[in-house]
């Protein structure tokens, strides 16, 4: 199993070979081409993934079939709608991918029984829980607060490689302005 | 210790007395007047608080003195800047009460030290974090996708206690929207 997932866990827990071993078997490895569905709205979501290689975003779409993008993710990222994966519902949001995609797909009921068998793991996924938080809720602040510029600027900032790899038109959807605004801004 | 506090963890995790005893040994009660803050930008902040008693609200003031309010937290709920909380920053948000309020403080270092003594206090936090980042997340599809309309509806569906107890003024600027559109939405 990828050494990148061994190297993702230990930069908050250290694991001996035998656990990393053992946490291993919970994942399953899956490849995905450039625009093929991870999750897809309406669907169960029996999966989180962790990105290894590729780059994927997740969007909501709403009746006027306008797409708001609530994130993107690529290597040594988590992704999934975690609302219809923790509570077992249907998918609302959409993931799909913006390249090929490899990916280690981690069952909710694997999850659990990791976080139950081994303190550690679920020390990890604590940690993880509560830095997406402060992530998502810098997001809002962000929604609420900066005009075009300040977001385009924080986003620059925060994610340069990104910003190379996503299309503009994606990018502007993500910070919430047209087109035209981003083009005056990156130019 | 309050017994709330108890129900509170044993909604996720069952505990023994003794382990209930120990636990609120890591907790301190405080008590706040209205108007007092728990939480001043600008600030370190050692403490999170879970509310036993009152209102409080988190907002992130901006240089043009624009008040954004994140969150309510009312009995049972936890607030808190997390960001500055488990970073060790100071504070960009405010926490301030609307009401009398009475909370539990819990040190980052007592947190830590609970979570790594106690396996199911971990398990607890995990869920806790997890629920708030999906909680979080709806808040920003709710702020990209739904009219003023929208989210007021959503509110008032998801929160009528909130809505009955907090200033109207502080509704409209958490969802958003003026106080003429709330007034209009609400008569």
């Amino acid at each position: 199993m990828s050494p990148q997932l061994r190297q993702h866990f230990e930069k908050i827990t250290p694991l001996s070979d035998q656990e990393f071993e053992y946490i291993s078997t919970h994942f399953v490895a899956k490849k995905f081409k450039k625009h093929q569905f991870l999750v897809q709205e309406g669907v169960p979501v029996p999966n989180d993934f962790f990105v290894i290689k590729g780059l994927v975003k997740a969007s909501f779409t709403n009746d006027e079939n306008k797409e708001h993008i609530l994130q993107f993710a690529m290597e040594d990222w988590w992704v999934c709608d975690y609302q219809a994966y923790f509570n077992k519902t249907n998918a609302t949001l959409n993931v799909d991918c913006l390249e090929d995609t490899e990916v280690l797909c981690l069952s909710l009921t694997n999850r659990e029984k990791l976080c139950a068998e081994l303190h550690k793991i679920e020390h990890f996924f604590r940690r993880k829980s509560n830095s997406g938080y402060i992530a998502l809720q810098q997001r809002i602040l962000s929604l609420m607060n900066s005009d075009a510029k300040g977001r385009y600027e924080s986003f620059l900032k925060q994610h340069p490689t990104l910003f190379q790899r996503v299309p503009k038109t994606l990018i502007a959807s993500y910070l919430g302005v047209s087109r035209e605004t981003l083009s005056r801004l990156s130019s």
